[in-house]
């Protein structure tokens, strides 16, 4: 692999997205049993691209852990979908007026621009409702077959769960806005945004992105059969990684221009939210990402097919978008 | 029983819902982990009190179904708080400015008028995300005493989800939205308020509402171990159940007053929803509500022990408020 300003990711990842890509949308309920404009919607957002990080994770991590298992990536696949469904869920909610007001996502207007803001709450619901169900659906057909296998699935759904719940993202989003003075208890008079401190600013960050991103990982291991050592190299490895790539996003919203991001760049400044750029300066945010990406890599030593894993963390700390 | 205009439950049907009550709270998880202000604000809407009928219905589905079993109650609480947090999010969602502008709720300000519309969305999606991790947990114990077991709890998760996502609650709450003319697809000019048939505003509130009710007795019933035939019948039981409930509520939205229904009586017609009593008359809707309620009574002919799901059959259709 050559150095570069932006590392080209290699063709196995590449197809990886693409199967990802195909599976998203074909997956997804649709009308009759579904009302037309709530697949519409669901749908909307789902195509609009996207790195789809967090999927080719878990198709990565189970590939690591399974290498010599034909079978692994179709079996992994629901899973890989439903946790790209919840983090598109997660983008709708964040998008609109309440939160974090978006109006371009993924060079397109957001769901709740296009659609309304009722219609939005309820695509951002049901693709959270559907990831459950589709996961549910994969760990039935498995645990007909396998029982010890069945028992794994269910212990990824609840770490899926956890990562997305009042502990894990949804709980980040808390803190975030509270931070920005966007929500309060009722009896509180002081609504000011606060300046976090550099350990507040990080636990949000792992709940809000880093959870997600770290699911992904553990959710690919354990469904590819991963032993105990393998699942918590991993989990170290999904925690450092999503640091990482939160650090990169919040130096990208600094640097970036909307062209390239997809998104409107500078909102995070001028709203007055917390970010690395903001508490340590670009140069030393660049150096944080760096470092976490390394102790990522580090942390898959005991992983021995895990290079395009590797590959992945270097990646997201040379992304440009 | 003695008949009345309304028919009080009895002793073990109040003795379910104080167990639920005290449940409801104590299974949330919470601070540290979870922020405080979420934790607030998901408990603020589950301890605003209400009728608990979906996990009542739970509770006496697995009853029905395993009346010598000493332990089913506690083995199907967890799902049944799960489900009534799946319903307390539906509720705070559909309450919001975007959905149904409700400002009042169980006789308490609603979830946006406290904490703002942010963090009522965030407190919904945290409900709802929990509710699966609650189910997955519980599964997981029960799979690793008892692998068919917890392939049951499976199929329970899966049928949950079903009930509330896009096929389901979500999606009758789409179709409501749609009929009221606040969504619509963004091609669409015409967006005026839209007087459904009668077949369209059954299906509308077998989604809405339905679906969860249905699913709260079946997932109860799958639980406590049903026969498949016990599981049609209790299937059938909660469908009816279900259509018997919407038409009292649409019932009780002209009749009643704000003091005893705890919310704003008469919103439905003042927004144009589509209501039964709007459709049919007063009259022939009490006789709907009645018919449905007598077809809910016979389906439970093949459960043996069923006599408190008709109990409250009865009283569904005979409460007020």
């Amino acid at each position: 692999m050559t150095a570069g300003a932006v590392t080209p990711l290699d063709a196995v990842i590449e197809a990886h997205r693409a199967r990802i890509e195909a599976a998203l949308v074909a997956r997804l309920p649709g009308p009759p049993a579904v009302p037309a404009l709530l697949h519409e919607a669901m749908r909307y957002s789902l195509v609009a691209g996207g790195k789809r990080l967090r999927p080719v994770l878990t198709l990565l991590a189970a590939e690591a852990v399974a290498p010599d298992d034909a079978a692994v990536l179709d079996r992994v696949l629901p899973a890989a979908c439903a946790i790209e469904w919840i983090h598109t869920y997660s983008l709708i909610h964040d998008d609109l007026p309440a939160m974090d007001n978006d109006t371009l996502r993924r060079g397109r207007p957001t769901s709740h621009m296009v659609y309304g803001d009722g219609l939005a709450i309820l695509a951002g619901d049901a693709l959270l409702t559907e990831a459950f169900q589709l996961l549910a659906r994969t760990a039935l057909d498995v645990a007909a077959a396998d029982a010890g296998r069945g028992a794994r699935t269910l212990r990824a759904i609840a770490l899926v769960a956890r990562a997305a719940g009042a502990a894990g993202m949804v709980g980040g989003q808390v803190l975030d806005l509270e931070a920005a003075g966007q929500c309060h208890a009722p009896d509180v008079a002081d609504v000011r945004p606060r300046r976090l401190e550099a350990h507040e600013l990080r636990a949000m960050h792992a709940k809000k992105t880093g959870a997600l991103i770290q699911a992904a990982v553990v959710c690919g291991a354990i469904l590819a059969g991963a032993s105990d050592e393998e699942e918590r190299a991993l989990s170290a490895f999904g925690t450092e990684l999503g640091l990482a790539f939160q650090i990169v996003d919040d130096i990208l919203d600094v640097e970036g221009e909307a062209a390239t991001l997809g998104k409107t760049a500078g909102k995070d400044a001028a709203a007055g939210k917390p970010t690395y750029p903001a508490l340590f300066g670009l140069e030393a945010s660049h150096e944080l990402a760096e470092a976490a990406a390394a102790r990522a890599i580090a942390a898959l030593e005991p992983v021995p097919h895990s290079m395009r894993l590797a590959e992945l963390a270097r990646w997201v700390v040379r992304r440009t978008s």
